[in-house]
């Protein structure tokens, strides 16, 4: 059997396939060691906007480590098709914060990024990629 | 619209919900940052085997971390249905490591766990919970 195709997507492929927003994981360093979660998002102006609840786990962990400084997470989107063996990833490294109230946070809102779980689920975060360069991904075809 | 149920999931729902294996997404702190990249598992003996090609920039990472202490990761393992907004995901945090040759390497790969990227994958890693506890999941089911 011969290997699949595996292809090196750019920026403009990137953002293209992760625009229609959806699940994506989420992964940093909490105090405890690595976390992946999933979140339904949106895609905004090149960021990625999710919600998540005030003082839950995940807004406690990302609180912890700004102190002014940058948290930096990664971002994975994935779409895959078991039965053909073939599909694509999508990795944006950037940092997270809380979405701050006025233009920004109403702005976030307007886009209508709603989490599954629903509830108390307030808190706006957005990750921007630190540079254009960490968005990369790949694509892997069946022979 | 009422908000739908959010069911935390034990240990052994989440053994049964992540043993058929496929893509599971391993997430881990590089030197440049969080990192979270999907790969395709099998669950053997509760642990999860994957592989990689020996230097490549995981396996890289993983043997940075390395240097006679543990790699910390995590591995999530999810499966969503968009159009019912219902799924679960799992959550594993253990320690990475290289198979070693011998009878475990064989085990690895009489488990037959197969990259779909092909090519020069030869290089089995493992990851073990750190503990019982440290597999979580959660249920999502819509209203």
């Amino acid at each position: 059997m011969s290997d699949p195709k595996i292809e090196h997507l750019d920026q403009d492929e990137c953002l293209r396939l992760i625009s229609p927003g959806g699940i994506g994981r989420i992964g940093y360093q909490s105090l405890f060691g690595p976390v992946v979660l999933p979140v339904n998002y949106k895609l905004q102006d090149g960021v990625i906007v999710f919600r998540t609840a005030e003082h839950s786990p995940m807004d406690k962990d990302l609180q912890t480590g700004i102190a002014g400084a940058e948290f930096k997470v990664a971002f994975e989107i994935d779409e895959f098709d078991l039965t053909a063996r073939s599909g694509w990833s999508v990795l944006v490294r950037g940092s997270a914060h809380r979405v701050r109230p006025g233009p920004e946070h109403e702005s976030a809102e307007a886009v209508g990024v709603e989490p599954w779980p629903g509830g108390d689920r307030k808190l706006f975060m957005s990750i921007t990629p630190t540079t254009p360069g960490h968005m990369t991904g790949r694509r892997i075809t069946a022979p």
